[in-house]
């Protein structure tokens, strides 16, 4: 049994999971809440036990890690004796800009080189960093690998990756897309090449959840992905807008009087789903909204189903064709009605779907939606960062 | 004979063209530039006769179109005896907002309209109504006529024409997809129904020069288009970003503590082919560099040609397929390598496409890159916006 610590930091948050390696299941999991804020709270659910609540003051990142130690340790709800159990850490990192291309090994260099990224991802990579500098303490000697979300974007060349700004903004601000949900894409991109059983295949793997991202490859790497610079561009999401016509910033700073941080902050919380519908940013309330005549979830509903089907149209015209189309994430799991939109009518790229079966495959499993003679095969794939971010922390750290 | 007169009225310019409808020929055309600035100027060109140049001051658009009737009737070098000669006036109209999905008889209340639409096109539909009532003061009782770049995108379905904003957005400040180019996209989109001899047709236009614009119809009604609420969005062109992750315009103006509007002007003026080659803005200057081993021109040239082709394919899947891609405008109808990079490895669209006649057919005419068998027909067409404007004047004044 060798046991992998995966950890996920936000700034007042952090998620973990300890995961057998050999098995592939998790042991345990939980989140570490109002780090650094009155009212802290651990919650820790062993697989195989009852779940567990504790409210005590986590001032830092590194008091947080070392309550879930204990606990992971406790004699009477814990699931390993000792913190050598643990082999190694897997820490998720949300920009890695452009200087890692997969995973790796912190050590000091790669440190500094996560803190250069701020700039690009302020909130998270800070919080990232956070948590590792938090279990480095807690846990000296053990290694740790960071899995950056923007790996898998590194993969697209210089004219699918670059804006047509000044060049200026590349140099010297690197602007450039990066794409997210990275360590999802490759994930399911990677299994449904083994369900091809096809390493060479041209793969559309639909990210879509509250965040949503559409991205292709061809043999397991990146040929384009629908988020940018940040995680707003794309799709419409559940409050964020996706794209828009970049001349429309302006036009509403001018039109309603607000600071470019207002104006980020509308597009990133107020939009989207939300925003349109007026209703909520969940699926399942827009869905339930809609079936009552509600005019605008229907319409936001609509919009992001049109906008799917636009990438997987674009993307199949970036690699000249498409082998596979892979549904993941929250909505792509479960959302039936959202997959049946985006696929119907799509024919002409070789598509026959069994859209019977669409309605009434099972959920939480890896099920194929095309029928036996589709050219194109339609997967659904549940995602599993943490086992993605466990994986190369094994194979990294071995 | 029956002459129509097509007016494309700037801020402190006026193009013009004088139309036989009758025989669809351009009997005069000209422009008058510098109106209300020192040093203003006639051009007047005859179709069968000598170019001339006038310096003499135009402080109105009023004075300019006086002028313009004046060598029209001139007794040495004009076309037509008098006035009474021309039928009609057409006007081309930047922004007629959701209220105009086609051309109108000018009358006090579409004037009003075309004002209330000048916070969706400042500039434009300011000079627009100066050429209007510059006409209608020295061509008193002809009949005149608006014609709309963004009626053809009124054909829209709301799903496809709104952006995932808070819906007061689109309530209160009109922002919505309108779509430009749309006299080029329906005046093609026409002659490609009747190439293929199918009224029902599913068409791709690819409207490609300084600005550049894709849009797709079934049946002649648009059902998408690329630019949005400004010509700013969709492809990346001559001098304008296209389509950016929109966070990144608070990000850099932020970082290079830039206002709205100099973010606009950034946007607007100096990216673009522009901004990534920092060459130029035209494509024969783009294209020179690029065969002199400049890296910059020929990755703008790559990122042109990938976002035309991603439309393509968006643009299919949006209408469940393609019968027919058409190219039009300077870039569109000339350039050849462009269409070759967006038409290669498009065949599991359908395309079979004569990559030798591409280059070496002849200009300024329509013709067809398809091969016979080709399941998709991809043409050539000349767009003249002006004769658009004649004809819809004609029929609307007859």
């Amino acid at each position: 049994m060798k046991n992998i610590l995966v950890i996920n930091a936000g700034s007042s948050s952090l998620k973990y999971q300890l995961i057998d390696i050999d098995s592939r299941k998790v042991i345990a999991k939980g989140l570490c809440e109002r780090i650094g804020i009155a009212g802290s709270m651990l919650t820790y659910s062993p697989t195989d036990g009852e779940k567990v609540q504790i409210q005590r003051d986590m001032p830092t990142h590194e008091v947080a890690i070392k309550m879930v130690l204990e606990i992971l340790t406790d004699s009477k709800v814990g699931v390993i004796h000792d913190m050598a159990e643990i082999a190694a850490v897997g820490h998720r990192v949300l920009h890695g800009g452009s200087k890692f291309s997969d995973s790796i090994v912190i050590n000091d260099v790669v440190l500094q080189a996560i803190e250069d990224c701020i700039p690009l991802g302020p909130l998270h990579n800070t919080a990232n960093l956070m948590g590792i500098r938090g279990c480095q303490a807690a846990m000296p000697g053990v290694p740790m690998v960071a899995v950056f979300d923007t790996a898998w974007g590194q993969g697209m060349e210089p004219s699918h990756f670059m804006y047509a700004l000044p060049y200026d903004a590349y140099e010297t601000y690197e602007v450039r897309r990066y794409g997210f949900h990275g360590t999802s894409h490759k994930y399911v991109t990677g299994r449904a090449l083994k369900l091809l059983d096809n390493p060479k295949a041209r793969v559309i793997t639909c990210h879509l959840g509250n965040g949503s991202s559409v991205s292709c490859s061809v043999a397991g790497r990146c040929v384009d992905t629908s988020m940018g610079l940040t995680p707003l561009e794309g799709l419409p999401m559940g409050t964020r807008c996706g794209s828009i016509d970049p001349a429309i910033i302006p036009f509403l700073m001018k039109r309603m009087n607000l600071t470019a941080q207002e104006m980020d902050t509308l597009m990133n919380k107020k939009s989207g789903m939300l925003g349109i519908s007026g209703v909520s940013s969940d699926f399942r309330d827009l869905t339930a909204a809609s079936e009552a005549g509600n005019e605008r979830a229907k319409l936001a509903l609509d919009m992001f189903c049109y906008g799917v089907k636009k990438y997987i149209g674009a993307y199949a015209a970036a690699m000249g064709g498409v082998d596979c189309i892979v549904f993941t994430a929250g909505v792509g799991e479960n959302d039936r009605n959202v997959r049946e939109s985006v696929l119907k009518n799509m024919e002409y790229l070789g598509l026959d779907v069994d859209f019977d079966y669409n309605m009434t495959c099972p959920r939480g499993q890896e099920v194929c939606l095309s029928k036996p003679d589709s050219k194109v095969k339609v997967f659904v794939i549940p995602t599993d960062e943490e086992m993605a971010i466990a994986l190369d922390t094994d194979e990294l750290t071995r």
